[in-house]
């Protein structure tokens, strides 16, 4: 049954042999762990070709025509589904936007014979969001050959089309990687996007990376790239950062932080301020994955300041995707 | 925060700067006050062209081919966004449909942040449908220059394209609109669809203008026209119309009523029927936006009679909405 | 209002004089009762031609290219939403996917004025799924002469489109329907999946239908075809059967049922099991419609061995659905 279902959780070697095929080409997005610079950087320069500026045309193709999407949301999404809808539309695919906890679930069946079923109905992509650790990697394993599973957000633990919509923003903003000092902020232990971001940042070669949170909210030994510096103190942190993310905190989490009683204590603490971007490079972005708690982890008008890329981060994530969709089909079509 | 978040309302001067542009030419779609005779004319010509017959093709056009609609409904509605899908589609747009209440609102994003992420998806128009006065003049002024705000009901104030497609009703039934007797009747004072109408009328010059409701039921000072009598009694104001429209009133309003003890009684006072209905004038026509309690507000066997145009404003409905789309985006591609 | 609405229930006879036109084509699909077996066999023909294997693109086709198909779901639905979807979609349809539960239905909207209101908006194809049994015919009674109802689960009564793609998928294992012996396993009484194959392989001449469920779970005198054979003892029914198909059982069904007082109790009795597929022959196939509680009805090992053709059913479904959607298009083009 589905809420009573186990799933194995594979590791970095398990998964890496489920997400390319024996050519290491991108057969399913299930982690960046493991995917290399080369593979990243195209996916990159496959993502810049399908952006265009504001109120210009969008960019369409037909790399999908014929194809069939399936949005499986486990967990409710408006941004990413969206974002992931209009990638496979604009580039031909059919999308399926299937809501899955009011009708399947309910009637118990097993998520694996959801797939199936959706699949024999020549379902081409599944891209999944799930609350619980280890799904995606669990249908890319026993999917029928000719589908391909795309992360959409996994537990705690993975948001692949993030950390990759991250790395363009910033590739963008700062022409590359090496040598330069990104700052993640806020509840590093419960986010998917630090994670993601952190393992695509030391993969491309990031200069200095550190993850600033309270003492409690820091990340498990092990959970993030031995690379990066765990820090608790933002000014330090922030000194002289190129870029700045500050993660999305849920309110309830505050409530429970040794001596932080309330938002207000966590924003002077813990929020990314205009006043403490003083402290980072002059040239320094603001990042922030959405949706904003503006006044707790990000100060208002720092987010809608000329330094903030927070809606070309919007932006990014819809080519990103789009690059993704692709090249998988591609991988696809190429077995 | 989406629940405390305050909306400045502009007022009529304010929102007409808005939704014309310098050259007067539809950008916005916020409410009829202030569109022209000449603006609502051309509108009502072009969604003329956009209608077929029962059983006909539909029409179908590529003036909006390669943009992307976002229907953004605050509160459910089958009819509305079913009408603006169709249109949107049926000129070639992809319309990207959000169900807001069940994950951003949640999550405490405010409007204005949910529009920023959803216009840097490349999203050309929002059709924004809330409950609360003013969102969608406060979305309009806020948003990017390449995007347009279409407002598909806005709390008790405002239903601009029902306005339109009550009109387009009329012109088809009567030609015009000069000398007509136009009966409104029911819940005017909490009826954004009188409003609206009410408004269009007197632009289009109507002869005699009737609001009729019981006392508590009318509109307050200032919200209607003018030039529209406010009355009382239903078969006075029934009396030599050539359009009578019925309103929709819930349920939980009548027991408040004065001196209407129940929905039977309110009928008996307020019920469009049969037999007022020969009060009107000969060729009367019969209107209603929808839903209908039949035997509420509009006799049954009337509703379903030859002259009730119900369901031609339904289908009128679609093909305004497509004249509303396909202006707003001949505006966007001249700025 | 919609939920006092009363439906006539349309007898066999009436219900034909719906579905067929003069000319005997299909012109709404409530049920497969009274269709005949040239009929169905062209229906099983044309969905053949729908088929791609694994892999291969998808076969899709114009034939709904301008039309409009809505979904109209009074119960949810994944699977069956998702295969009309696909289906209309791959013929070149717009589909409009309507959650009627969380607006018009709230609002008290009776089920016609919901269907008077969508066909004004040009739609050709309703796809009704209703919890009450005589909604579709009721629907297609009142419907105007330019649109066509197929009935996507009616009750326990009817699903005819699952009839058909089980029987589709009969044929593609068996080449045919004479001399077959078919036992249909579980909750026949209120299974509407069960009756719809009984009615259709009785048309197509099956030689042995044998439905085989606990005494309190038999069906009603009358409401399957008199050929079918009623059992109660699953080896008895199981031995030499050539397609096996377990239904579906609701949990709390089981809860009452006389000397099976739990789930592994039910499962003993009237589960389909690998060691009683011994007692079918050798070459039997099973089927299930989905979604299946494994280890309930049905074994989880059988479910996934090479006799099963469960996925295959689904595969077969998007395919069935496609023809009939095609053939009430062609029959309303031949009007």
């Amino acid at each position: 049954m589905a809420l009573t279902e186990r799933f194995e959780i594979a590791d970095k070697t398990e998964q890496n042999d489920l997400q390319l095929d024996r050519h290491g080409r991108l057969r399913h997005l299930l982690t960046l762990q493991g995917l290399d610079r080369q593979l990243i950087t195209a996916l990159l320069d496959e993502a810049e070709t399908y952006l265009s500026g504001d109120g210009e045309p969008v960019v369409r193709g037909d790399a999908l025509a014929g194809r069939t999407v399936a949005n499986l949301f486990f967990e409710p999404s408006t941004r990413t589904r969206a974002s992931f809808d209009l990638a496979g539309r604009r580039l031909g695919a059919d999308v399926l936007n299937l809501d899955v906890n009011t009708s399947s679930r309910k009637k118990g069946e097993s998520i694996l014979d959801t797939i199936y079923t959706l699949q024999a109905m020549h379902i081409d992509i599944f891209v999944v969001r799930d609350a619980q650790n280890g799904v995606p990697a669990y249908i890319a394993k026993h999917a029928s050959d000719h589908v391909s599973i795309l992360n959409a957000g996994e537990s705690d633990v993975s948001h692949p089309t993030q950390g990759l919509l991250d790395l363009l923003t910033i590739r963008l903003h700062k022409g590359g990687f090496e040598g330069l000092t990104v700052a993640i902020v806020g509840d590093i232990a419960h986010s998917r996007v630090a994670r993601s971001a952190a393992e695509g940042l030391v993969t491309m070669g990031v200069g200095d990376l550190r993850l600033i949170s309270p003492a409690s909210l820091a990340p498990e030994a092990g959970s993030v790239p031995p690379q990066a510096r765990i820090m608790h103190d933002l000014d330090e942190g922030m000194r002289g950062a190129d870029v700045v993310m500050a993660l999305r905190i849920q309110r309830e989490r505050i409530t429970n932080l040794e001596g932080i009683p309330g938002v207000d204590e966590y924003f002077a603490h813990f929020g990314v301020s205009s006043e403490r971007m003083k402290l980072a490079a002059a040239d320094a972005i603001v990042m922030h994955p959405g949706p904003m708690n503006r006044g707790i982890e990000i100060e208002s008008k720092l987010a809608d300041s000329p330094c903030s890329v927070i809606t070309e981060q919007v932006r990014n994530g819809v080519a990103v995707r789009m690059a993704v969709l692709a090249s998988v089909i591609r991988t696809l079509g190429a077995q």
